[in-house]
């Protein structure tokens, strides 16, 4: 059944873009005989490899089909039954995954207050008197999210402090990169500079939004937290049969700095954008635009205009705060005429 | 990176072939630009409308990566928090994914010893006693495979005898449906006959084994159990963001009914191998072949000799017992091939 | 073994008491032979009838052993997989048990700052839009505690208010009312008041704080929670075997208002405390003494002082705020000491 | 309230007797004025020191309020998130607790089926070909019961076979102890033969089925397990505030042997009802008699008339079969009106 399509460009999120080409094609390219399931193919082995190449010779990469199920594998690992996650109150496993890491992990969450989505030392810092005593659950990870759910980016200075905070205490460090290739390309670094060098332990590494049809994967740095993920994905539901099809798909990403192209492209498509409302005194821009996510302010009626027009979040309805994101594939074109509207609806 | 593939046909699983050309195309044909994501895009729309058709007008379908992620959140929906399941001894739940209804769900499996891996009304009947003692966990659902664990079919009559007993003591009948297609083609019966019909109400659907990459769903019959699929799915890590790409898959099995082609297929490779096999007295098919795997004893040596060139199960090792699995892009030739290895090593 | 008390009265807790007289006689009265386990005696069945005198025919009353216990019952009774509570921040629930909500129900506690411990409506209603949104935790009950953490009390208006809000949006009101009698005394109003006639559908009984060994239980209003308490109570490890001991404990304190006798006397002694202290400019009574707890500050020096001769919890030592305490055994000679202590700590 | 004993001398369980005097004795002498709350106090300490006198100097006494708690807390301490308990099908923890295991772990329970209640170490070798395969759920724990719950005992010398079993593989031997006592006075020898010496890692310590009113105790002898009890019991609910009375309950227990006076008080009115009724054809004991407990068949019309007078379990009617339990106040003639009873019955 062919359908057409029938949507325009949507600025509501990079994952409703569909799957690059060259993504597409390697998956095609993998579909060739039999190959073992769950894991035991040249596929995934090569993506093991790429990890390695990657994030260095202790990180090892597990596939598995979504962000959630990335995040969730990752927490299990060094949550014990009565340990809880710091995070910020943004945080997508605080509020967009329908308590997954409560429900099936039985961990509290303390969710904090940020300006920015950013968590710094010092929220940490104040809140480890509770270690030791028996009435009250203990933090063991802190979570962070890089590019976090509010667009920004930690330095890999900033993730760094944050390590030494979590492992001066016995924490560890977590990172939700469902994103994770904006930031790099935003920060003009390189992966394993906010990862492996920031003192990261475990990461959540997306690449859906970067063009995949559904891959992600668990990337782990920490040899202690080693020999239980097979076990946790396969437990979570994470673990595909078929999986080199997800293994193909990143590393299809991996190959030739295509993550890079798709990020760097999003990125400045999101830029084009701001430059494009930028002298509108009707559209003020919330928050650095330090990935593909743009938060803006603009007059109710405005947003109203253009909601009947394009697909973008409406973040606070209270204040006329809205979410434009971009991604791999919106052409200067598609930003360009949503800056004609953006211009036509504010000047109502 | 173009990966020769390296592997002979596997007999080890059919999730050991890829996708199917007409299922890889209709992936290639959903990217057509943007979509909305988590399945309000048109293609799960058409795959909703199309499970309607199947399965009549009250079934709701919900598109799922994975066999164990249908099975979790289906069994999620009527089960209650001191409730149990009822499932054979040989159930996919309860010893092949690593204690996920025990751990997600926090339930007990009450499992069951079979010879043929199927249950049967007194099964059931025998364990009602409990209903109503505090002291123990309450049987709530009652989980079958169709196609079980050991390759055999239930009859629709058998389905309809196991959910007039459940039904009558108040309890739901879930089907764990990975290889549905293949009972179907192996009974002669459509879909419904041995789900709706049959007085079903809550299955799983499996695309996978019987040609797509990753695409399974949850199929819900009863609509007392309806609303809180959304929220599970989420939950449970299997709301896939570009949902478009599962719904696709599944949509093109269901179309021109590939399923049907691609399971008598299997099925009718199974028999070959049988055939081929019929006059060796060192080899006994120790199971009815009522799908597309084959359960056999053979002299131990002979295993060894096999394993050395091919793929498949060692079931149990003490006996000499091996399953031995076809998919919808088994050959003739790979059977007979296979078969001559087969008489080969028996005839040492 | 007779232990010498070697303890000088302690102003830390209520739960530093021992046990009222007459609840240990009627422990030992109630250990006259042989009765059923599990409920079935004579004494629970007189419990359950108090029950119904004191709260209404609808009220059924179920003995456990704990606090903890009778929060962890009740809030199990209508919390599904994918639901959350609201509650204070300073809730028990929320930071003295060890995570037990998450762990053992696997649910979200959206815990909320207040200035005195209680939750108004406006904190509810702000948070109902999530409501629906399959990406998030739904929430189904509202906890509070009365008394609360901080010593305050709801007036019969403000619980109906909230529960008012919960039943509007299809939530449940739950109280955990581990110092119900406190709050009683204070607002000079009976039970059922601030509970049946509140709109409260479910809440904890303790009877530990008011005088008993152990003793404390779950009471249901709503009867829509029905039948699953046994269940409940029995999965979640609060099933005494020996039940009599409780209930006849509970049924002590329901009679001839011996639970109101210990309330009120506790609170004077907090009020003769907080007379006591009055005019001393280094001490600063920060929250209303609604009960039979006082939030002082003082400096930080007194507070070490006093500290080396009694036993009471230093809140936040950063601002010298500590928690005095009393109890049904407070006598005024312990208060006057005390103040004494106290007077000359500050004087220092 | 004072409740006339309406109940004859229960044969059902050992639970429903009351309290022994020197039990209750020793809470009255607890209520000496204030203690801190939690085990922070005297009698707590007291009973510290006695474990490690009774059993060995590494063991740990963490007192609790049931004997499911002391079974959940115990296993919850070596159980990771993917592990499994063997137990046999008669356990406690498998068939009495309403899934506490699976839900409050989230572990699977392999209930193994037994003659008479004991597992053997071939039952738990047979399943240890699934050590390392990540679709199956890893086995972690052997929890036995001494006493069985078919009232026989395993000797030193089994449970230290079955300790080997574990200890070679990397499992923890657990033990539910709710009648060690019983055991103990029927194999005569003391406690700590039976655990510490026989290579036990953690047990469950029960007083009140041996005269307490509400008191068990966790008892840990593997220092690896360490440091967690105090979080887990406090989450688990067992936490008791004011846990004075709980430690003197099981102190007075311990202190001149009242624990083998009552253990082998109540072994030995078994043995005399045993006696009693050895010469009728029409009854059948058809287990050893190793502690309290008779399991006897009898003709369905006799049970019948029994029951109308006293109370004893009904273990399946279809067969006639019947727990008889004594306590440790049950009195030679409680056993010699009982056996009379009995002879008048089946004589019909």
């Amino acid at each position: 059944m062919l359908i057409e399509p029938s949507y325009p460009k949507s600025f509501a999120s990079d994952n409703h873009a569909g799957i690059h080409p060259t993504v597409l094609q390697a998956i095609a390219d993998a579909n060739s005989g039999d190959a073992p399931a769950y894991g035991g193919d040249d596929w995934t082995t090569a993506f093991e490899r790429q990890v390695k190449l990657v994030f260095g010779e202790q990180a090892m990469g597990f596939p598995v089909f979504n962000g959630a199920g990335a995040n969730l594998v990752s927490l299990a690992l060094p949550l014990g039954r009565y340990d809880s996650i710091i995070c910020p109150e943004t945080a997508h496993i605080a509020c967009h995954e329908t308590g997954a890491a409560e429900r099936l992990l039985g961990v509290k969450l303390t969710a904090i207050a940020t300006e920015d989505g950013k968590l710094r030392p010092d929220d940490i810092t104040e809140r480890l008197h509770v270690l030791g005593v028996h009435h009250e659950v203990q933090p063991k990870v802190i979570s962070i999210s890089q590019v976090t759910e509010l667009g920004t980016c930690y330095t890999p200075d900033e993730i760094a402090a944050l390590a030494d905070v979590a492992h001066g205490a016995g924490l560890k460090l977590h990172v939700d990169g469902a994103r994770l290739a904006n930031a790099a390309a935003h920060l003009g670094c390189d992966f394993r500079a906010m990862t492996t060098d920031a003192g990261v332990d475990v990461f959540s590494f997306g690449g859906t939004k970067n063009g995949a049809m559904a891959a992600e994967a668990v990337i782990l740095l920490d040899p202690e937290l080693g020999t239980a993920v097979p076990f946790l994905r396969r437990q979570s539901l994470q673990l595909a049969s078929k999986m080199r099809f997800i293994s193909a798909q990143l590393t299809a990403l991996l190959t030739d700095d295509l993550w890079l192209t798709n990020a760097t492209h999003a990125n400045a498509m999101a830029q084009r954008l701001v430059s494009g409302v930028a002298d509108l005194p009707e559209v003020d821009i919330i928050l650095p635009v330090e990935s593909n996510a743009v938060f803006a302010t603009l007059p109710r009626d405005a947003v109203q205009t253009l909601k009947a027009r394009y697909r973008f979040e409406y973040w606070d309805e209270r204040v006329g705060l809205v979410r434009w994101m971009t991604a791999f594939d919106t052409t200067p074109e598609h930003v360009d005429d949503f800056v004609a509207d953006i211009r036509k609806a504010v000047s109502g």
